[in-house]
Protein backbone atom coordinates (compact mmCIF):
# COMPACT_ATOMS: atom_id res chain seq x y z
CA UNK A 1 0.00 0.00 0.00
CA UNK A 2 1.50 3.30 -1.06
CA UNK A 3 0.73 6.05 2.05
CA UNK A 4 1.31 9.74 0.84
CA UNK A 5 2.78 10.75 3.75
CA UNK A 6 5.48 9.78 6.20
CA UNK A 7 3.29 10.39 9.24
CA UNK A 8 0.64 8.97 8.31
CA UNK A 9 2.42 5.94 7.54
CA UNK A 10 4.24 5.56 11.05
CA UNK A 11 0.81 5.86 12.88
CA UNK A 12 -0.77 2.92 10.75
CA UNK A 13 2.30 1.30 11.70
CA UNK A 14 1.92 1.93 14.82
CA UNK A 15 -1.63 0.94 15.23
CA UNK A 16 -1.30 -1.99 12.85
CA UNK A 17 1.30 -3.29 16.04
CA UNK A 18 -1.70 -3.94 17.89
CA UNK A 19 -3.77 -7.70 18.00
CA UNK A 20 -5.72 -8.63 16.03
CA UNK A 21 -5.66 -4.97 13.72
CA UNK A 22 -4.24 -5.17 10.16
CA UNK A 23 -3.04 -2.45 7.46
CA UNK A 24 -6.37 -1.64 6.21
CA UNK A 25 -7.60 -1.41 9.87
CA UNK A 26 -5.18 0.59 10.90
CA UNK A 27 -5.46 2.74 8.11
CA UNK A 28 -9.28 3.75 8.29
CA UNK A 29 -8.56 4.00 11.89
CA UNK A 30 -6.05 6.60 11.17
CA UNK A 31 -8.45 8.17 8.74
CA UNK A 32 -10.88 8.51 10.99
CA UNK A 33 -9.04 10.03 13.75
CA UNK A 34 -7.60 12.46 11.08
CA UNK A 35 -11.52 13.46 10.57
CA UNK A 36 -11.42 14.23 14.65
CA UNK A 37 -10.61 17.38 16.40
CA UNK A 38 -6.75 17.50 17.58
CA UNK A 39 -8.05 17.46 20.98
CA UNK A 40 -9.83 14.35 20.54
CA UNK A 41 -6.29 12.68 19.02
CA UNK A 42 -4.83 14.09 21.98
CA UNK A 43 -7.02 12.61 24.76
CA UNK A 44 -6.32 9.30 23.34
CA UNK A 45 -3.16 9.66 23.11
CA UNK A 46 -2.64 10.76 26.42
CA UNK A 47 -4.58 7.96 28.21
CA UNK A 48 -2.96 5.45 26.72
CA UNK A 49 0.36 7.37 28.00
CA UNK A 50 -1.17 7.68 31.20
CA UNK A 51 -2.24 4.28 31.66
CA UNK A 52 1.12 2.67 30.68
CA UNK A 53 3.03 5.15 32.84
CA UNK A 54 0.77 5.56 35.98
CA UNK A 55 -1.00 2.35 36.45
CA UNK A 56 0.38 0.09 39.21
CA UNK A 57 -0.22 -3.48 40.45
CA UNK A 58 -1.67 -4.32 43.33
CA UNK A 59 1.18 -5.50 45.44
CA UNK A 60 -1.06 -8.12 47.67
CA UNK A 61 -2.52 -9.07 44.15
CA UNK A 62 -0.79 -8.63 41.46
CA UNK A 63 -4.50 -7.02 39.78
CA UNK A 64 -4.36 -3.55 38.44
CA UNK A 65 -4.81 -0.52 40.66
CA UNK A 66 -4.43 3.02 40.77
CA UNK A 67 -2.80 2.75 44.66
CA UNK A 68 -0.24 0.68 46.07
CA UNK A 69 -2.97 -1.84 47.43
CA UNK A 70 -5.90 -2.61 45.16
CA UNK A 71 -9.44 -1.49 45.93
CA UNK A 72 -10.59 -5.15 46.57
CA UNK A 73 -7.50 -5.98 48.94
CA UNK A 74 -8.73 -2.83 50.88
CA UNK A 75 -12.35 -3.16 51.22
CA UNK A 76 -12.39 -4.83 54.58
CA UNK A 77 -16.43 -6.47 54.29
CA UNK A 78 -14.04 -8.83 51.93
CA UNK A 79 -14.03 -12.39 53.13
CA UNK A 80 -9.84 -12.16 53.78
CA UNK A 81 -9.48 -16.02 54.14
CA UNK A 82 -10.51 -16.99 50.61
CA UNK A 83 -8.23 -16.25 47.22
CA UNK A 84 -9.41 -17.15 44.01
CA UNK A 85 -6.34 -17.99 41.93
CA UNK A 86 -6.94 -16.78 37.85
CA UNK A 87 -4.64 -15.56 35.12
CA UNK A 88 -5.00 -12.14 34.52
CA UNK A 89 -6.92 -9.17 35.21
CA UNK A 90 -9.73 -9.95 32.43
CA UNK A 91 -10.52 -12.82 34.76
CA UNK A 92 -10.63 -10.76 38.08
CA UNK A 93 -13.85 -8.25 36.07
CA UNK A 94 -15.36 -11.49 34.85
CA UNK A 95 -15.54 -12.58 38.20
CA UNK A 96 -16.36 -8.91 39.76
CA UNK A 97 -19.48 -8.99 37.49
CA UNK A 98 -21.41 -12.02 38.84
CA UNK A 99 -21.31 -9.98 42.15
CA UNK A 100 -21.52 -13.32 44.13
CA UNK A 101 -17.93 -13.84 44.98
CA UNK A 102 -16.95 -12.30 47.98
CA UNK A 103 -12.91 -13.20 48.73
CA UNK A 104 -9.50 -12.05 47.68
CA UNK A 105 -7.75 -12.39 44.06
CA UNK A 106 -4.64 -13.28 42.98
CA UNK A 107 -3.61 -12.29 39.70
CA UNK A 108 -0.92 -14.66 38.27
CA UNK A 109 0.18 -13.20 35.30
CA UNK A 110 -0.27 -15.77 32.83
CA UNK A 111 -0.05 -19.80 32.99
CA UNK A 112 3.07 -22.27 32.69
CA UNK A 113 3.78 -22.91 28.87
CA UNK A 114 6.82 -24.78 28.46
CA UNK A 115 6.31 -23.61 24.54
CA UNK A 116 5.95 -19.87 25.14
CA UNK A 117 8.94 -20.10 27.53
CA UNK A 118 6.69 -19.62 30.71
CA UNK A 119 7.72 -21.22 33.69
CA UNK A 120 6.63 -21.40 37.35
CA UNK A 121 9.47 -18.34 37.52
CA UNK A 122 7.91 -16.21 35.53
CA UNK A 123 4.63 -16.10 37.25
CA UNK A 124 3.21 -14.65 40.48
CA UNK A 125 3.23 -18.29 42.51
CA UNK A 126 6.17 -17.48 44.89
CA UNK A 127 4.00 -14.01 46.03
CA UNK A 128 0.86 -16.93 46.22
CA UNK A 129 2.59 -18.72 48.49
CA UNK A 130 3.72 -16.13 50.67
CA UNK A 131 0.39 -15.15 50.94
CA UNK A 132 -0.69 -18.09 52.50
CA UNK A 133 1.46 -18.82 54.57
CA UNK A 134 1.59 -15.59 56.16
CA UNK A 135 -1.87 -14.58 56.19
CA UNK A 136 -5.24 -16.17 57.52
CA UNK A 137 -6.01 -18.17 54.52
CA UNK A 138 -8.27 -21.32 54.64
CA UNK A 139 -9.08 -21.95 50.58
CA UNK A 140 -7.53 -21.39 47.92
CA UNK A 141 -9.92 -21.43 44.54
CA UNK A 142 -8.29 -21.97 41.33
CA UNK A 143 -10.11 -20.29 38.86
CA UNK A 144 -7.74 -21.09 35.63
CA UNK A 145 -9.10 -21.36 32.21
CA UNK A 146 -9.72 -25.53 31.20
CA UNK A 147 -6.98 -25.68 28.42
CA UNK A 148 -3.37 -27.23 28.59
CA UNK A 149 -1.64 -24.15 29.99
CA UNK A 150 -4.48 -23.89 32.70
CA UNK A 151 -4.66 -27.84 33.93
CA UNK A 152 -0.64 -27.68 33.88
CA UNK A 153 -0.69 -24.40 36.29
CA UNK A 154 -3.88 -26.05 38.42
CA UNK A 155 -1.65 -29.38 38.77
CA UNK A 156 1.36 -27.78 39.64
CA UNK A 157 -0.06 -24.87 42.01
CA UNK A 158 -2.03 -27.61 43.62
CA UNK A 159 0.98 -29.73 44.69
CA UNK A 160 2.80 -26.35 45.85
CA UNK A 161 -0.32 -25.88 47.83
CA UNK A 162 -0.92 -29.35 49.09
CA UNK A 163 1.91 -28.87 51.81
CA UNK A 164 -0.51 -25.95 53.75
CA UNK A 165 -3.68 -26.67 55.68
CA UNK A 166 -5.65 -24.98 53.73
CA UNK A 167 -8.52 -26.44 51.50
CA UNK A 168 -7.54 -26.40 47.77
CA UNK A 169 -10.27 -26.13 45.37
CA UNK A 170 -11.10 -25.30 41.70
CA UNK A 171 -14.44 -23.98 39.88
CA UNK A 172 -16.70 -26.54 38.32
CA UNK A 173 -16.22 -27.71 34.55
CA UNK A 174 -19.47 -29.09 33.14
CA UNK A 175 -22.40 -28.37 30.91
CA UNK A 176 -22.80 -24.44 30.77
CA UNK A 177 -26.37 -22.87 31.58
CA UNK A 178 -28.41 -23.18 28.35
CA UNK A 179 -26.23 -25.55 26.43
CA UNK A 180 -27.84 -28.58 25.20
CA UNK A 181 -26.08 -32.06 25.62
CA UNK A 182 -25.96 -32.87 21.98
CA UNK A 183 -23.51 -30.10 21.29
CA UNK A 184 -21.49 -30.20 24.09
CA UNK A 185 -17.83 -32.30 23.62
CA UNK A 186 -17.38 -35.90 25.02
CA UNK A 187 -14.52 -33.91 27.41
CA UNK A 188 -16.31 -31.67 28.87
CA UNK A 189 -19.78 -34.27 29.34
CA UNK A 190 -17.59 -36.50 30.35
CA UNK A 191 -16.22 -34.71 32.90
CA UNK A 192 -19.60 -33.17 34.35
CA UNK A 193 -20.86 -36.97 34.81
CA UNK A 194 -17.53 -37.29 36.64
CA UNK A 195 -17.78 -34.50 38.52
CA UNK A 196 -21.83 -34.66 39.08
CA UNK A 197 -23.38 -33.59 42.56
CA UNK A 198 -26.06 -33.80 44.96
CA UNK A 199 -29.84 -32.73 43.06
CA UNK A 200 -30.55 -30.83 46.51
CA UNK A 201 -27.30 -28.61 45.88
CA UNK A 202 -28.54 -27.06 42.38
CA UNK A 203 -31.56 -26.05 44.30
CA UNK A 204 -30.33 -24.76 46.91
CA UNK A 205 -28.17 -22.42 44.63
CA UNK A 206 -30.56 -21.70 42.85
CA UNK B 1 -18.01 -4.20 33.48
CA UNK B 2 -15.76 -2.91 36.35
CA UNK B 3 -12.59 -1.70 35.30
CA UNK B 4 -10.94 -1.71 38.72
CA UNK B 5 -8.42 1.74 37.38
CA UNK B 6 -9.67 4.98 36.62
CA UNK B 7 -6.69 5.29 34.47
CA UNK B 8 -7.49 2.14 32.34
CA UNK B 9 -10.57 3.34 32.26
CA UNK B 10 -10.10 5.93 30.75
CA UNK B 11 -7.71 4.58 27.75
CA UNK B 12 -10.39 2.08 27.38
CA UNK B 13 -13.36 4.63 26.97
CA UNK B 14 -10.86 6.80 24.32
CA UNK B 15 -10.04 3.12 22.45
CA UNK B 16 -13.94 2.40 22.30
CA UNK B 17 -14.84 5.55 20.81
CA UNK B 18 -13.28 4.31 17.22
CA UNK B 19 -15.29 3.42 14.78
CA UNK B 20 -15.84 -0.64 14.70
CA UNK B 21 -14.30 -1.29 18.42
CA UNK B 22 -16.19 -2.10 21.02
CA UNK B 23 -15.88 -1.68 24.75
CA UNK B 24 -14.63 -5.62 24.70
CA UNK B 25 -12.33 -5.18 22.25
CA UNK B 26 -10.73 -1.80 23.65
CA UNK B 27 -10.28 -3.48 26.99
CA UNK B 28 -8.19 -6.11 24.93
CA UNK B 29 -6.08 -3.67 23.42
CA UNK B 30 -5.55 -1.66 26.46
CA UNK B 31 -4.61 -4.61 27.83
CA UNK B 32 -1.88 -5.44 25.25
CA UNK B 33 -0.93 -2.17 25.46
CA UNK B 34 -0.02 -2.47 29.42
CA UNK B 35 2.23 -5.69 28.62
CA UNK B 36 4.39 -3.77 25.96
CA UNK B 37 7.10 -1.52 26.93
CA UNK B 38 6.58 1.92 28.25
CA UNK B 39 8.56 3.14 24.65
CA UNK B 40 5.98 1.14 22.06
CA UNK B 41 3.44 2.92 23.61
CA UNK B 42 5.00 6.36 23.64
CA UNK B 43 5.54 5.61 20.07
CA UNK B 44 2.19 4.95 19.63
CA UNK B 45 0.86 7.64 21.20
CA UNK B 46 3.76 10.09 19.54
CA UNK B 47 2.61 8.98 16.24
CA UNK B 48 -1.53 9.38 16.56
CA UNK B 49 -0.84 12.73 17.48
CA UNK B 50 2.13 13.90 15.30
CA UNK B 51 -0.20 12.32 12.39
CA UNK B 52 -2.88 14.64 13.39
CA UNK B 53 -0.83 18.02 14.12
CA UNK B 54 1.48 17.79 11.25
CA UNK B 55 -0.15 16.08 8.27
CA UNK B 56 -1.02 18.78 6.27
CA UNK B 57 -3.51 18.49 3.33
CA UNK B 58 -2.71 19.37 -0.42
CA UNK B 59 -3.49 23.11 -1.35
CA UNK B 60 -4.10 21.77 -4.98
CA UNK B 61 -5.88 18.06 -4.76
CA UNK B 62 -6.31 17.96 -1.22
CA UNK B 63 -4.89 14.49 -1.00
CA UNK B 64 -2.55 14.27 2.04
CA UNK B 65 0.55 15.15 2.19
CA UNK B 66 3.59 15.96 4.68
CA UNK B 67 4.42 19.24 2.71
CA UNK B 68 1.70 22.05 1.02
CA UNK B 69 2.04 20.38 -2.45
CA UNK B 70 1.30 16.45 -2.11
CA UNK B 71 3.97 14.20 -4.11
CA UNK B 72 1.49 13.55 -6.87
CA UNK B 73 0.81 17.04 -7.84
CA UNK B 74 4.46 18.11 -7.67
CA UNK B 75 5.71 14.91 -9.90
CA UNK B 76 6.57 16.81 -13.72
CA UNK B 77 5.70 13.45 -15.44
CA UNK B 78 2.14 13.13 -14.44
CA UNK B 79 -0.24 14.16 -17.01
CA UNK B 80 -1.00 17.65 -15.62
CA UNK B 81 -4.15 18.20 -18.16
CA UNK B 82 -6.15 15.06 -16.57
CA UNK B 83 -8.08 15.04 -12.97
CA UNK B 84 -9.92 12.25 -11.44
CA UNK B 85 -12.09 13.13 -8.82
CA UNK B 86 -12.68 10.92 -5.81
CA UNK B 87 -14.35 10.50 -2.25
CA UNK B 88 -11.25 10.32 -0.07
CA UNK B 89 -7.54 9.48 -0.19
CA UNK B 90 -8.19 5.53 0.43
CA UNK B 91 -9.47 6.12 -2.86
CA UNK B 92 -6.56 7.84 -4.11
CA UNK B 93 -4.36 4.64 -2.81
CA UNK B 94 -6.54 2.48 -4.49
CA UNK B 95 -5.93 4.26 -7.74
CA UNK B 96 -2.27 4.82 -7.36
CA UNK B 97 -2.06 0.92 -6.51
CA UNK B 98 -3.20 0.27 -10.15
CA UNK B 99 0.21 2.05 -10.71
CA UNK B 100 -2.05 2.84 -14.41
CA UNK B 101 -3.36 5.87 -13.93
CA UNK B 102 -0.71 9.08 -14.74
CA UNK B 103 -3.64 12.22 -14.35
CA UNK B 104 -4.00 14.59 -11.13
CA UNK B 105 -6.52 13.85 -8.59
CA UNK B 106 -9.38 15.74 -6.81
CA UNK B 107 -10.48 14.84 -3.66
CA UNK B 108 -13.78 16.07 -2.50
CA UNK B 109 -13.56 14.82 0.88
CA UNK B 110 -17.00 13.20 0.60
CA UNK B 111 -20.24 12.94 -0.79
CA UNK B 112 -22.99 15.09 -1.47
CA UNK B 113 -25.77 13.30 1.01
CA UNK B 114 -28.91 15.41 2.45
CA UNK B 115 -29.77 12.89 5.13
CA UNK B 116 -26.08 13.66 6.73
CA UNK B 117 -25.98 17.52 6.31
CA UNK B 118 -23.45 17.45 3.54
CA UNK B 119 -24.18 19.86 0.70
CA UNK B 120 -21.76 20.45 -2.06
CA UNK B 121 -20.99 23.70 0.14
CA UNK B 122 -19.08 20.87 2.78
CA UNK B 123 -16.98 19.41 -0.24
CA UNK B 124 -14.17 21.26 -2.44
CA UNK B 125 -16.04 21.38 -5.54
CA UNK B 126 -15.57 25.43 -5.91
CA UNK B 127 -11.71 24.40 -5.90
CA UNK B 128 -11.98 21.94 -8.45
CA UNK B 129 -14.11 24.22 -10.27
CA UNK B 130 -11.27 26.94 -10.15
CA UNK B 131 -8.67 24.17 -10.74
CA UNK B 132 -10.49 23.12 -13.76
CA UNK B 133 -10.48 27.35 -15.05
CA UNK B 134 -7.55 28.06 -13.89
CA UNK B 135 -5.09 25.14 -15.22
CA UNK B 136 -5.23 23.64 -18.69
CA UNK B 137 -7.38 20.51 -18.19
CA UNK B 138 -9.00 18.74 -20.85
CA UNK B 139 -10.72 15.51 -19.05
CA UNK B 140 -12.37 15.16 -15.77
CA UNK B 141 -13.02 11.74 -14.79
CA UNK B 142 -15.31 11.17 -12.15
CA UNK B 143 -14.44 8.08 -10.15
CA UNK B 144 -16.96 8.22 -7.20
CA UNK B 145 -18.33 5.25 -5.42
CA UNK B 146 -21.89 3.68 -6.99
CA UNK B 147 -24.08 4.71 -3.94
CA UNK B 148 -26.80 7.14 -4.45
CA UNK B 149 -24.93 9.90 -3.02
CA UNK B 150 -21.73 8.86 -5.54
CA UNK B 151 -24.67 8.86 -8.13
CA UNK B 152 -26.15 12.49 -6.82
CA UNK B 153 -22.17 13.90 -6.68
CA UNK B 154 -21.96 13.03 -9.77
CA UNK B 155 -24.44 14.48 -11.47
CA UNK B 156 -23.78 17.58 -9.75
CA UNK B 157 -20.20 17.57 -10.60
CA UNK B 158 -21.85 16.81 -14.28
CA UNK B 159 -23.83 19.79 -14.30
CA UNK B 160 -21.13 22.11 -13.08
CA UNK B 161 -18.52 20.81 -15.41
CA UNK B 162 -20.82 20.98 -18.72
CA UNK B 163 -20.04 24.69 -18.89
CA UNK B 164 -16.50 24.20 -19.34
CA UNK B 165 -14.70 23.11 -22.54
CA UNK B 166 -13.45 19.60 -20.95
CA UNK B 167 -14.33 16.31 -21.74
CA UNK B 168 -16.41 14.60 -18.51
CA UNK B 169 -16.17 10.60 -17.98
CA UNK B 170 -16.92 8.48 -15.47
CA UNK B 171 -15.29 5.36 -14.22
CA UNK B 172 -16.73 2.11 -16.10
CA UNK B 173 -19.42 -0.01 -14.03
CA UNK B 174 -20.11 -3.46 -15.02
CA UNK B 175 -19.21 -6.91 -14.21
CA UNK B 176 -16.19 -7.59 -12.15
CA UNK B 177 -13.24 -9.51 -13.44
CA UNK B 178 -13.71 -12.86 -11.95
CA UNK B 179 -17.81 -12.47 -11.32
CA UNK B 180 -19.86 -14.94 -12.73
CA UNK B 181 -23.72 -13.28 -14.43
CA UNK B 182 -25.39 -15.74 -12.80
CA UNK B 183 -24.69 -13.58 -9.32
CA UNK B 184 -24.57 -10.13 -10.56
CA UNK B 185 -27.46 -7.91 -9.39
CA UNK B 186 -29.82 -6.99 -12.07
CA UNK B 187 -28.84 -3.30 -12.02
CA UNK B 188 -25.00 -3.61 -12.33
CA UNK B 189 -26.45 -6.27 -15.40
CA UNK B 190 -28.10 -3.59 -17.09
CA UNK B 191 -25.86 -1.15 -16.75
CA UNK B 192 -22.99 -3.51 -17.97
CA UNK B 193 -25.03 -4.33 -21.01
CA UNK B 194 -26.06 -0.58 -21.51
CA UNK B 195 -22.27 0.71 -21.88
CA UNK B 196 -21.43 -1.91 -23.68
CA UNK B 197 -17.84 -1.58 -25.80
CA UNK B 198 -16.81 -2.75 -28.98
CA UNK B 199 -14.97 -6.15 -28.40
CA UNK B 200 -11.45 -5.17 -30.04
CA UNK B 201 -11.18 -2.58 -27.35
CA UNK B 202 -10.88 -5.01 -24.80
CA UNK B 203 -8.30 -6.52 -26.73
CA UNK B 204 -6.52 -3.27 -26.86
CA UNK B 205 -6.70 -3.33 -23.17
CA UNK B 206 -5.22 -6.46 -21.95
Amino acid sequence: MDIPSKKLEQAVFEISKLPGIGQKTALRLALHLLKQETSEVLKLSEALMHMRTDLKQCIKCFNISDSEVCEICRKPKRDQQTICVVEDIRDVMALENIHGYTGLYHVLGGLISPMDGIGPGNLTIDALLKRVQEEEITEVILALNTTMEGDTTNFYLFKKLQNFPIKVTTIARGIGVGDSLEYTDEVTLGRSLQNRIPFEQTMRNS
